[in-house]
């Protein structure tokens, strides 16, 4: 099969048999508890992530922490190779020495899951890895940076999973300087993932379930870090640094020019950046999450034009651009987006039908106005391959 | 000179002298308070209109109340109309009554602001505006729509502005059946405009000005606010009540489609809307005050697929849609999408500059891959000539 061809789910999460485990020992959120299911009457598992969860948090299983739940969800839907990460919220609500010891134990267990897994060809195997490091409050950079370490020591772990609260006061921190350098070092890629969403008051009183925190509050979480990110000059000192951005970079694409032009009338912010704001979206990684053609096209039109912003002020960066073909900027912002899935999370409705959020995930890519099939392609599994250096 | 080719700016705003002079006696936020200006030495006058704001809050003259200065910068910028509204946090801060008094005042100040200016040809002047409802705790339905009925009379006002608070608990409480309602009956345009953002701990510690909650936390309001009408199902029962979101809906488009997805995963909130989520984003109105090319590129395509998802789940219509070619939905959506300034806010870094605000947003019209020329001067004056049915 030719590795143009491939299906590489770059946004798939497992709960690892010990980190279930973990929560089950637990009697405060994140947690996993038994209760009596109130159709079946059977024992049922669910999690808790978030703190007043509706519905009693969700039902879990299987699916969340076995390999082979994993792989047959991969051949279901045609994916030849996935590059899994632990879910949220990882080790953000342990103390310090737990986390290290439980990251560095997570991440031997995931480098097995994915070692002792299958094979799709010589040199591929179909799992990889996003290890985990100890981001909690009271982490030394010593515990962080050995970890990063550790991680590119295991060769089928091929970046880090990451929230966005860094050590406690985000990732706009200079305390995680030393983090950003290491992982440029270690070439590992950062994919960057929300978890609190935002201030759960502005949801208002109405019963919308988990709609509006998962459909909103994650996106503009994502969208918050990030921008903290480039505010704070971490792109421009780490020009090398790969993050990967979840849910096709939430908001970020949409208000980047706004973003620039608040930046243009401040001149103090102004001054500490390299760049016009669009030019770091050219810079970051996005996955295809979007649940829809038309957003994919405009979070590629998005990367595509951040050249445009390396040196100009934003006028004189609107009038070079009027020439230009509008699908040859989409065309080039392909190369930076990438397929996934989000499972187990958004499960179908009833065990028999394909996942609704892997079809319409496929189904949006494929219909992107201005990719050609080269493009398709790369989104769904070139640009991974290369991204991560798989099967080389 | 053909209506066709107006430039007609519809999201422009005034504090009324009556409203200055109003947040001129108080002493606390939001007030215009007086000081010893750092760099000149002199007196000058500061409006502080949200808590916490950084640098002493916005230096404010007369551009924010004087009608002249108004049309010496439409002038300037070749803006021929002006559909003025008064500018955030409105009365929102005010106890009922004194709403529902200074709300009737300041209704009739606008008309005269607008029926004493200049006309630009018969039957057409150069001022309209958004009159302002008592949207406050505890103001009853019959001083609501007694407002609306009041803003109906007057002949310049054309719809209202209003935040998102509506009385104290979102724009999705029931209690706002009655004022939808008459606003509908009245043919009122609702402009929609953030004020509060999102909880400002999200910002972090470190100092970026006004550049998070202006970016950023503005648009995720009007985001959530237009999320909670459409879950609530306001559209469904008010299918003419004619919705402008500010600033290009914010980042509504570019998550519409996780929303769906995120409903449809959600049988219970499903159940309660008759259309997929990304159908409402057809009934709505967008100003262009977005910045970028590519940004209002996008939600004209989010607009103009709209249609595809009025009966089909997601899959169908995404279906459906693949062999439409992906500049006609574009230009369709480009109906709903009208011209803005935000004047007399984002102001030039010096007084002989044009307002950088508005050439970027006029650039950002004429550089949309697949507009025609006839979308183009819609956006820029015929759609809001039409919406607010002026000169006709």
């Amino acid at each position: 099969m030719s590795a143009q061809r491939l299906l590489v789910d770059i946004h798939t999460h497992v709960y690892l048999p010990r980190y279930a485990a973990f929560l089950r020992s637990r009697t405060s959120v994140p947690r996993i508890f038994t209760r009596t299911s109130p159709e079946s009457g059977k024992p049922e598992e669910r999690l808790l992530i978030l703190d007043d969860e509706p519905s009693g948090g969700r039902p879990i299983g299987a699916q969340y922490w076995d390999r082979d739940e994993k792989l047959k969800f991969m051949d279901r839907h045609a994916i030849d190779v996935s590059v899994v990460s632990s879910a949220n919220p990882w080790l953000d609500f342990l103390p310090a020495q737990t986390a290290h010891t439980l990251a560095g134990e997570l991440n031997h267990d995931l480098e097995t899951y994915c070692s002792t897994g299958p094979s799709l060809q010589q040199n591929l195997k179909r799992l990889y890895g996003f290890g985990l490091l100890p981001l909690v409050p009271g982490a030394t950079t010593e515990s962080l940076v050995s970890t990063v370490e550790q991680i590119a020591s295991l060769p089928h772990l091929k970046g880090i999973i990451m929230g966005t609260r860094g050590v406690g006061k985000g990732l706009d921190d200079e305390a995680l300087d030393p983090v950003w350098a290491a992982l440029e070092k270690a070439g590992l890629v950062v994919f960057l993932h929300p978890h609190y969403g935002v201030d759960k008051n502005a949801w208002g009183e109405k019963e919308n379930g988990h709609v509006l925190p998962l459909a909103l509050g994650f996106p503009f979480e994502t969208t918050i870090a990030t921008t903290r990110l480039i505010l704070s000059g971490v792109l421009d000192r780490y020009p090398n640094l790969r993050v990967l951005l979840a849910h096709s970079g939430g908001a970020l694409p949409q208000l980047s020019s706004r973003l620039a032009s608040c930046i243009a009338h401040d001149p103090l912010v102004a001054s500490r950046l390299k760049h016009d704001a669009r030019y770091y979206l050219g810079k970051l990684y996005f996955d295809a999450v979007a649940y829809g053609s038309e957003e994919l096209g405009f979070v590629s039109d998005a990367i595509g034009r951040a050249e445009k912003y390396a040196n100009a002020g934003a006028s004189a960066a609107v009038s070079s651009a009027k020439g230009t073909d509008g699908t040859e900027k989409r065309r080039a912002g392909a190369k930076r987006m990438l397929f996934g899935t989000d499972h187990p999370f958004f499960p179908p409705l009833s065990a028999t039908e394909k996942w609704k959020s892997v079809v319409e995930n496929l189904e949006a890519i494929d219909g992107v106005y201005g990719w050609d099939e080269a493009e398709k392609g790369a989104v769904r599994g070139g640009n991974a391959l290369a991204l991560f250096n798989l099967g080389a």
